[in-house]
């Protein structure tokens, strides 16, 4: 009995490490230790960039180990949780956590965690070991969602990417061999092998332009100026390429994000399917924190919001009525053009779909029924404010 | 009732004070006083460029402490006349004063009119004191839309630039790290730390190469050259976010303006709401000084214009008919392809709004209804052009 | 009788002048004479890039003097048969010239014709005269399309630009006036003074980088690092809104001479208005000669032809039918996805309007009576090749 | 009889090297042969950019002359084949040969092979010769669609292109010859002739700044920052209407990609031709090698695929149906949202159109037809999996 209750303390101590550390839970608990994270890798980058610089020498120990023996803490922490994080009905533990090893997240976490004692351990100076560090920048890609779109895109663009980056280097290989044609009587020091007219070519084709190799001839000279143009050309294309894909990309995932949270607005549901799809397209999601304000009583009225998740307060001068899931708020903005006539203020963390202005005018004109329908049911509000807004606050 | 009288006339001389410096409103009066003011921004900030230089220090007085003088006591006077500027119906006087020190616009105009001042008074030599004249090109901000749109832009951006300025982050950091190990040896003056080696990290990955620091191994060229690849995608990425935001709410911004214009011509009231919310999206808002041609005869006609505010007069050979608020002209052109037939000039400060040839002939096509009743309107001033014309204007 | 003959004389050949010189006349000896005067400018532009060059000196009259006298010549002869060129019904010979002469155009003309002789008649030495010759490379504008559309985007999109130059300025100064602080004390020589700080922040916000002036502290190499960064989001703003409203406006010309042309076409006539404005914004224009090959026989087709004006030759192993304006062809390969089935060879010189099969294929299926309409047609003259091509031809 | 035998083993033999090297053929063979050839390109053009490296001396015959004895046999053995390859009915084996080296691939074929031995023959230094290899790299081109997308952009965006390099050339000699007038006195040595100061000019105007020549004059440094500024702008207009026509071209070519891949779907014939033009707008093709995993157990299904060509296996508990031409999977986890609830391997080569889950919504909302059809088929299956997958197996 003893061991059973000492295995479920164990198991829910596990239990509650891992519902703290995972990474996409949504507690005030698990954020800051999401945010405690983030700094300890920000400290760890800026202690490598730091910590060879001989004024800092003394405080290596501060700026290196202690985010390292952070890493290490987090990595063994996140190894034995693991199992209840991603769940095991299927497999072992085991195999999750070799399965976690093998995934790049895992790798990072773990070469994170270890390059530096196993680069210590092969006998390199502290100083180089130290350098493995740089691999904790790594660690940052899971809080940014940019990169992982910058690799989606890069997949989907591959082929006209490649094309363009073949063109770079046609243009690279012939400008060398022209520069080293050219020049290499003049300045056989910088031109004498193509391998050499090589760094003059692409510090020009880049426009970086260090100046420490530049044509003297006049031919060369010509060649420099048209290989200037020709690459800036190549790399404009190759940027616009990415920067279309970004932009695509951007919108698929705000699309596919705000229908899901649609489909939780009931109101939406009365409107029918076609106007759901239009109304997906330009809203924009948006968290606020509890206690903030979501409208200014003043302000020029730009939007109108519906509250997925989370609720609202109102502040009338006679009565505070409450808003919860499924309602909408600040329309009245929109219809009369005057500014905001109440101050609302987020009760807890609150999920919204905001809706611009210029999107609800060309809406309301395009599809008449949801105006209508935005109409009626803020009239409806208007009779009664405090107890629908109670009412629907009660069903959250 | 002397009192009385004096403390009317001060308060009428307040009111007229407050409608001259009115940041928006439109009299001549006030446009020129906002002219003055931006001329003295102007006078300020080249004082502050050129005030240090030897050559000028004869004329500092002139160059700075005159346009300081002039922002004192603008700060001052519009501190006086605010309550008359924002109205106090609310809040009393002191109060609407504190609020504007406390917003963006009065810190700067606080800021602009007491640095120097103060900074002479905590003993700062005149030279270093000036430079905080700096502050003053802030005050343009108020003169241009396109900073506030800026903003606008990061803001609804930010989660992708922010994950680009992580990539950028990314590369910088990797890049030092590499640069310090294949160039330390041979340069340990300028890679011997790594900090050292992100100073020749960020000139090459932002394309500058100042050329103060080159990689002079093979391997260190090699990844200079990547460097300058990946450094001009990661901008590219950035600006091209930035640049498609920027579009996208400008098209916001001259939809939403539009849109109020085009409630005001009842011309489009007959003409149906869908039809409405796509004019509203092609047409383009112009506002031109009384006296200025609008139409010159002969010139090819490439748009028709709607007259929100103002009028106008067209200079026919027989008769030279105003036209008022509500109107459009050079609808002729458009239908027959032919040059101009009329001068047009307005007789006051007109608004107006641009339909493009080329939108009138994509309208024209897929609402016919808007063609025909541009037809059916320009058929029946034909017939009575003076009469209706100054009607219309007696209506304005 | 004499004299009147000889006036008469005069006038036919004043007119014949004029004809040949005219700017957009569409016959072979005008093209000529257009690209024998483009020969000049380009002649008198290098002449003037060469021209102080100490090893051309002996060829100096060769280089700039002949381009002078050739322009001297040009412009008397346009101011003579200008009244002809534009018709004097509405003024005056002297008037039409005048206006001209004030026009930009004809200012240009004049400069580059007086402004050398005039500067040597004020005593300036050869070699400085010669330098108005730069004046001659405005003449090339005429022959641009580009430019002329680059001028009407600035002004369409003079707002956004504005605000984003003062972006420009702002952070020019901030940084002007940070660096002078940061730096004056270790390179007074370079950033003594605010105003020569300017030119290394310029050289650095606009990623240049000559590196004649670079930061020297860590300070002032992090806002070196940071001027980079905002540099570049500054221009690349600027850029995008260029671009955009560059392609915007490419579009809307393309449309406006697309529209012209396809109302020249009789098939598009029984297809209906909204099938003509969706073809109009898909058609492509293109001109080809008397002689070049349009179709060859083989080729994969990828698009099909609407004559606007002209006239081809269809080279079939039995027959060489011809057809005449308003007839299409090419449109078999884009139904069957075989390969091109004839050659066919422009008779004279034709205006086409070219549809993609991207968009032959797009238009179909929202259009069936488009597509139908160019099966009828295509089996119609399928069964009377010869008959039709002829009579269509005889037509034109 | 043995002549004729002879003659005919001959034929064979010579077909069989024709299917092997022919340049579309989607055989493993063939595919290998391609990767050889590219290999022996890319070892090539590696070996000119080293061949003349004192370092690599010795091994220059490894490095040049394999590879051009490679391309030599490339070359006659293509020569050989080319008459079964291109096929000659039309025309004599000899003819069909000469139409190839006019050809600009057979051109690059051609000079690839010969072009050193010649050099070598005309006495020319060997590493000289040598560097005639650089011609290689344009072999390369016929695997990368890249180029031609860019030389078809090129031709249509010819005019803006145009304009814009006109007004490149156009601010680069105007700022020449203003950069000679204001430096000439100070730096005679490098702005003394305007030819001289283009050297300057368009180092500036590319922004590259090399830095050896900068201007020292007051005025001269202002206008070098006007000339940064422009050369910017001209340079992101051209790159900016170049990505534009990249990216429309890139879309374009997918459309005809997608189209006659759908065609070949009988499941889209079902539901319309409106349908399949907005389908096909929004597939994208991919090709994916037998055994590849297409779609993986636990994943976030977000999207579905139609199978043009080949054939899959579903790795489900109790069966693996198989699945052929023209049906589809992974629609479940588009209708249900949850995961994959399945393991699909492509059992050979298959050619796949993928529908996103953005565009499935999208598509489902405008066109529920589509969305029905899927679901009734998807049901369908689901009562007979293993029968259906097996039989449309067969019918492949």
């Amino acid at each position: 009995m003893d061991q059973e209750e000492q295995d479920s303390r164990y198991r829910r101590l596990r239990a509650r490490v891992a519902r703290l550390t995972d990474p996409v839970a949504l507690s005030t608990e698990s954020r800051l230790v999401r945010r405690l994270d983030m700094l300890l890798i920000v400290w760890g980058v800026l202690g490598v960039l730091l910590g060879d610089e001989p004024a800092f020498a003394a405080e290596r120990p501060l700026l290196v180990d202690v985010p390292l023996a952070g890493f290490i803490l987090v990595f063994l922490i996140r190894l034995w949780v693991l199992p209840d994080q991603l769940g095991h009905e299927m497999k072992a533990a085991a195999a999750t956590r070799l399965d976690w090893l093998c995934s790049s997240r895992g790798l990072v976490d773990f070469l994170g965690a270890w390059a530096i004692p196993a680069a210590l351990l092969c006998g390199l100076p502290a100083e180089d070991a130290d350098l493995f560090g740089v691999l904790w920048v790594f660690k940052l890609a899971r809080y940014s969602q940019g990169l992982s779109v910058l690799w989606r895109v890069i997949q989907i663009e591959a082929e006209p990417l490649a094309g363009v980056l073949f063109a770079f280097m046609v243009t690279l290989v012939c400008a060398a061999v022209l520069a080293h044609l050219l020049e290499r009587t003049a300045q056989p020091a910088a031109f004498g092998t193509v391998a050499m007219s090589l760094w003059w070519t692409i510090t020009t084709l880049t426009t970086t332009g260090y100046g420490d190799v530049t044509p003297v001839t006049t031919a060369g000279r010509m060649l420099a100026g048209l290989v200037m143009m020709s690459g800036i050309v190549v790399f404009a294309l190759w940027a616009g390429i990415l920067a279309t894909g970004f932009s695509q990309e951007m919108r698929r995932r705000a699309f596919l994000r705000t229908w899901d949270l649609v489909a939780r607005v009931p109101f939406f549901h009365a409107v029918g399917a076609t106007v759901i799809a239009a109304v997906a397209q330009r809203l924009r999601a948006r968290e606020v924190c509890a206690g903030s304000v979501v409208v200014r009583k003043g302000d020029a009225g730009d939007c109108m919001f519906f509250i997925v998740e989370g609720g609202v307060e109102v502040h009338l001068p006679d009565a505070s009525p409450r808003l919860g899931n499924g309602t909408f708020f600040g329309e009245m903005a929109l219809i009369s053009g005057a500014p905001r006539s109440a101050t609302v203020i987020a009760t807890r963390t609150t999920q919204l779909l905001i809706l611009d202005i210029a999107d609800f005018r060309d809406l309301a004109v395009r599809y008449p029924e949801l105006s209508q329908a935005i109409h009626e049911e803020a009239q409806n509000r208007r009779h009664c404010p405090t107890a629908e807004g109670e009412q629907q606050d009660a069903e959250a």
